[in-house]
């Protein structure tokens, strides 16, 4: 089969056997998947990544350990957990240490025209969702993973820091919860996509209200983007840091400590939630779709999706 | 009167006047101080500190807006508030943003004969709290607001990380409060006066059980404590900061958010819980005095405070 390969800091094109079905999994043939910033980051060395990326995807079952998952239409959760562990009985195999990761850690990724999956993984997907939609499901649980760990109280003033794509979903999210949610950024365009307060950010100096929200959401991708938070955040505020970042860098932690911020660190969540949003159609989606490529010109997709201004870049099989 | 002062990171003696009586404010005539780590980061530099240092106090009071306080012993709470701003309405007054702070931002400190705070701050003492616990009201207090600010659950694992004076409150208030509580250090002397789990870390290789704890509070004062407590947490886990470290440090931020930890920057607490807890008599205090000056030698006690091994300094008028 077809697949996009990462190794050394290169993506290109692999032939490869189509993986076999193992105890427990599906064997899954791609319908449609996304290039997420991550995956850049894993060409650019995040993890020391070398095989097939990809974990935003929509797929046909081909075969399964469910006999009845056949021939559905599924999306699926990307983290494969050992389910033994005290983190997995406890429902966190999110946070399994034993754990592989589709297209990330130890586990071949969605960019081919085929790949497995935990059976246990996988959502059958209603027909309202279609599959320019369900593709965003991954990114939209990630959003959604804030409010399972973050309670906000009623006037809770949020800013969602950065216009990429993930700042996009998360300030979606953040609006239909109820939050009074303001998302500032550098790109006019990408800002003018939500039908909510907005905040255009001087590239070079970007001024920010001091002190003026509650909660703040750092998704710049950015190493800067925590020091901006912490001047937004009110004393005993909560920044969420939702940026996958592979530098260490300095923080201001006198000011983290003096002023009680809680800084909590964000990563993937549950696919339910994202899916009754989903069928909720209160998500803008369409307008953060800004190409499509077949697999065989992933190479040319992957430079497009690091094109400035360029949001989501999705994958044909 | 005398008082001690910090200039230009040297500490001296100087005669200076008797501070003035102001409208809501009382005068205090000191009877016992405590020098605090924030003292010695105060004389190495942090905020740019000069004036009259000292927040760990037991006083009388000389005269007052409020009459009935006149003779009164008490301690004091050491942020003084605008008591108008948002922060103040809502019960932080701690996080005033025009607050000042008693021998620490804008306020002459304790290390004199005589110091005012507005009376709203004082609590007077019951005869049951001999000074030498109640000069220990303002750290403790600062271990309790960690009680404010994390719900521990049911069967929380703790690790106090920091066998210094701030590090062995903490952990036996949190032991007291019913968390299973492990202080880990690297003094053998300190961890032992404890009546709870320690561990003792090797001060050149420590060996640090890791993901072994649900939340960790990083009492070090050192830079290299926070690095430590990523270790120690749980994925999903907590670490509560409670060092006032004046530096700009690199963190892991990648480990932060793939493991979801929190981090809660935790400061100055309420004085009404750490009183009603030194009125129990169940905190262990007396091991943590080690010398006593009067005032005069106020250099040759901060001299002695900074001394390795060596834990509470007091000073008397």
């Amino acid at each position: 089969m077809l697949a996009a390969h990462i190794a050394s800091g290169a993506i290109s094109l692999i032939e490869t056997p189509r993986p076999r079905l193992r105890k427990g999994f599906s064997l899954l043939r791609l319908r449609l998947a996304g290039i997420c910033n991550t995956d850049i980051e894993l060409l650019r060395g995040y993890y020391g990544f070398a095989g097939i990326p990809g974990h935003e995807f929509v797929a046909d079952v081909v075969a399964s350990s469910d006999p009845n998952l056949t021939g559905k239409r599924v999306v699926g959760e990307i983290n494969l957990a050992c389910g033994h562990c005290a983190d997995c009985r406890s429902g966190f195999g999110r946070h399994c240490l034993k754990r592989t990761v589709l297209g990330i850690l130890g586990h071949p990724g969605a960019f081919a025209e085929y790949l497995t999956l935990p059976t246990a993984n996988l959502f059958p997907l209603p027909h309202s969702i279609p599959d320019e939609h369900a593709v965003f499901t991954e990114p939209i649980a990630a959003a959604c993973e804030i409010l399972d760990q973050v309670r906000f109280p009623r006037g809770a003033r949020v800013a969602v820091l950065g216009d990429g794509k993930l700042g996009l979903l998360i300030a979606q999210v953040l609006h239909i919860h109820g939050c009074d949610t303001t998302l500032l950024g550098r790109n006019a365009s990408k800002l003018a996509l939500l039908p909510l307060p907005t905040r255009l950010l001087d590239r070079h100096q970007p001024s920010l209200p001091a002190a003026a929200f509650t909660h703040v959401v750092d998704a710049t991708g950015s190493a800067e983007g925590l020091q901006s938070a912490l001047t937004l955040v009110r004393p005993r505020g909560t920044i969420i840091l939702k940026s996958t970042v592979n530098d260490r860098f300095p923080i201001d932690m006198a000011r983290v400590i003096v002023n009680e911020i809680s800084l909590i660190g964000s990563r993937c969540g549950r696919f339910a939630p994202a899916l009754r949003l989903l069928r909720s159609r209160r998500l803008i989606l369409n307008p953060m779709i800004h190409a499509q490529y077949p697999l065989a010109r992933a190479p040319e997709a992957f430079a497009h999706a690091q094109s400035p201004r360029v949001l989501k870049v999705l994958l044909t099989p």
